[in-house]
């Protein structure tokens, strides 16, 4: 569970002996006590990759000396490394298209308290009467049409957005719309997409219809970091459910909702407790 | 259950209005008793399948009936159908290379009657020391050593194995060989193959490598009838399980063979239960 | 999927040969065309069940003959059996208590379509500002507030909304409050509860808790027809979650959550498509 | 993956802040390097619980300061303490009777590699003329039939064997006899009985036809440890799969074999790479 009065560290480095106890003892001369402590070794890149969740006994005191702490001790390992104050909430920016199912079901989880998180907007490429049905509360809605000719200006409203709002993560719930290769890049680690097969099949359009042809015997979702290169981003999290000869493509599309709103939340809830760490073109996701 | 005294019958046709009650009435007229009746409309091609398992009250003097029947109405409405009699167990021939847990799986539940068949033969391109641990009871072994010269010989060897032992299907049980297009197309239908990957993700060599690689968070199985086109045929049975960021190309090997030989049981137990139609490059399965 | 303009037979009876013959040819008498058709023989209490879907070519000319032809046979073999004219949407009630994953989960997939069925009013013991976040479009909503002293009236006035609004089927979407013999014993087969454990562990109250005391490794949900016999009734649909040593009972809630939702939904639709015979304290249900 | 030349630790203690920091410096004085490091704060009783993979720099001369620190600490912070060293295998005792699936299953995967232990013995009830198609290799085998009057005696010996072959486990793999009240005792966290329900569901006798019974659409297995209480001892491992009305109690024993092997198999994987804690009458199970 979230303890919103700890810091969540997540590093990777070089792999070498001792690390736990030199970062187990950086964070101890501050005061801190480590609730959770999870790590990886890569034996094949020899990458080292951390993630500590974490309480100090007197924030106002020892929070600088633990920075200092980490600070020194990054610098002799080489360490990627970053610290969360989980006194601040992650702020997440929602883009959507036509199915609002994914977003309908991140509202509700944040709004039962499930996903802890500040929904900073909600953009969509449809105008806001298209989603009456949906309780938004106070959260903005940006209506971001989108055309052939308009998506560089688009785009540049939607960077906009993104910097005035101060968004940890951009959601693609079921966007639909192909970021430019120029912005997926500048959000790496920070904007997750939902798509609806169990990649690295069925990329691109239509994947239910293309898992039809097929004649798969299990459809799947997939979330993942976006990157320039479309469905290839690294894989946060999959899941699947079974299909016979019997569901057409429309039974797919039904099905596969159940997939796409579970497996999306899940890498958002991910996300949000500091559990993924880019790892090249995978992640690693330290479970709860 | 295998009501090893009933019949199976197994049909596609051009969909139309009466064709169930055509059928049943034509069993009907035999002295035939349903005991599972299973269809499928196909809405996108607009065929119609069917699979029936039937007693008759008195073999020796309605067989010929339900046989002339079945002949009349197939004519009529283009079917193409198929009847098993059941007091002939189906022939299998397992092909094998050096991995043998599928092997071990199939003879295993062959021995304690879980799958209901002959199993005319063991083909193998090791000797037999290979597989000393395994006890192959009255089986035949054959040991087909292959090479990419003796390829055409080895695989003529193999065909008179099959007709020799008049096998109805041929289980590659991680054969790991590529059958040559010719044979392939000779045993449309009646040839199986395990591959080590939830396809159409993955096709080829080393799929647990390449799944590693990507990043992936399942690995699957998928069993499917082996067409010229490699990892193309129609799919029959899949299944997956989870994966992490922490396990390395061995352990996806490992958990891999769980899912392999469970899904290849599952398609072996179906085609003997003549449950399995194909449609095009896709099949129906009538599930129990 | 639904075809609105069919009918859905559902039948049970002794089990004798020649069944599934005399039904088909009964409909294709009165110009009927079957779309589905599903059977099951207890082969232990030898009954036989079916369930099939057609149409007619002329409904208005052949509807009533299809009736008679019905009511023939089923006199002649002792059938229990109904007929679902699928231009009438079942009309459903919802039942909620404080926890409303599962009603706005219903509504969600009843406003998209996936659902189709009429919401004939939706019950709480809470009063409706409690639900402030949910759009109930048109749907009544009733406010039943419930003590020990009130339950006789509190139920009297659920009974009259039932009849008035001539629900088929009442759902207990987590409505935490118990039925009363009386009323359980009236709407056999036509209320369902979701119960949060995978039955039959865990009955009675905060299930949650007690797997959690007890250690399980896997949670689950059961949707289940309420009979007088609390959390006895027979099971419609089941699933589970996988849990760990470190999830907490706040943990189990929220998986859960995941879990009764999706068990419900289905065993709504099982019923709405008439997928869901009663067969003693068990069911038989149709896959679609 | 197993690494044969490190140790592994587990302990659980009264909780308190720098337990992680404490234990990574202990064995990093004694130049251990942490390759796993796994922890558990149970926040109800207080406890915390620890797995940590290590190896020594030099082995012959650190191994003896290594043990000298963690009794040191283990005294100062109350823990329960346990190092493997994993350069002896864990040795196991099989006990089977008639059914012989999971016994097969567990040669299996020692065979190949993949449960690396010593089994230090195989013990039936049942003479071994029964399991005749099975290669045991090596392994001893010992026939102890067992009947009411010679429980004791029965008992007795098998104590003798467990004592002479210094065995660090018994499974009762489907052995379906019940331990006396006083070797489940003495066994407590050494002994694994595979149980085929999803318990708490169904203890006892029969448990797949109290299943079918009750109408269960899934059905599963349970490992745990055993203690007095039959079938209520800590749960390490369960798994399920789908059941539908139209399988017998035969079908669900013939769907329960996949599950009991699979679910024996982890439970066995888990003990003998440490990764199971006793948390009073539940367990703490650090995953892979």
């Amino acid at each position: 569970m979230l303890n919103s009065d700890s810091f969540a560290l997540t590093l990777s480095c070089p792999n070498q002996p001792g690390l736990v106890s030199v970062v187990s003892s950086c964070l101890y001369e501050a005061s801190g006590n480590i609730t959770e402590a999870q790590q990886h070794d890569d034996t094949i890149t020899g990458r080292f990759f951390m993630r500590v969740v974490f309480t100090l006994q007197d924030r106002a005191r020892h929070k600088a000396l633990m920075f200092a702490n980490m600070e020194k001790i990054a610098k002799q390992y080489q360490m990627n490394w970053h610290i969360t104050d989980r006194t601040r909430k992650k702020r997440v920016l929602i883009m959507v298209s036509r199915f609002d199912h994914c977003l309908v079901d991140l509202l509700y989880r944040w709004r039962i308290g499930e996903l802890i998180m500040d929904i900073a907007g909600i953009i969509a490429n449809h105008p806001k009467e298209l989603y009456a049905h949906i309780d938004m509360q106070e959260v903005p809605f940006y209506y971001l049409p989108i055309t052939p000719e308009t998506k560089t200006t688009q785009e540049e409203k939607l960077q906009s957005i993104i910097e005035e709002t101060q968004a940890d993560l951009v959601i693609l719930a079921r966007y639909m719309q192909v970021l430019s290769s120029n912005l997926s890049q500048k959000l790496i680690g920070h904007c997750i997409n939902i798509h609806h097969s169990f990649l690295p099949g069925f990329k691109g359009a239509k994947p239910y219809h293309q898992a039809f042809e097929r004649g798969v015997k299990l459809i799947g979702a997939t979330a993942h970091f976006v990157t320039s290169d479309l469905d290839e981003g690294p894989i946060i999290e999959q899941d699947v459910t079974r299909v016979t000869h019997s569901d057409t493509p429309a039974d797919f599309i039904r099905k596969g909702r159940d997939i796409e709103r579970r497996v999306l939340a899940q890498a958002v809830r991910d996300y949000i407790q500091d559990r993924i760490i880019l790892n090249g073109s995978k992640t690693v996701v330290f479970g709860d």
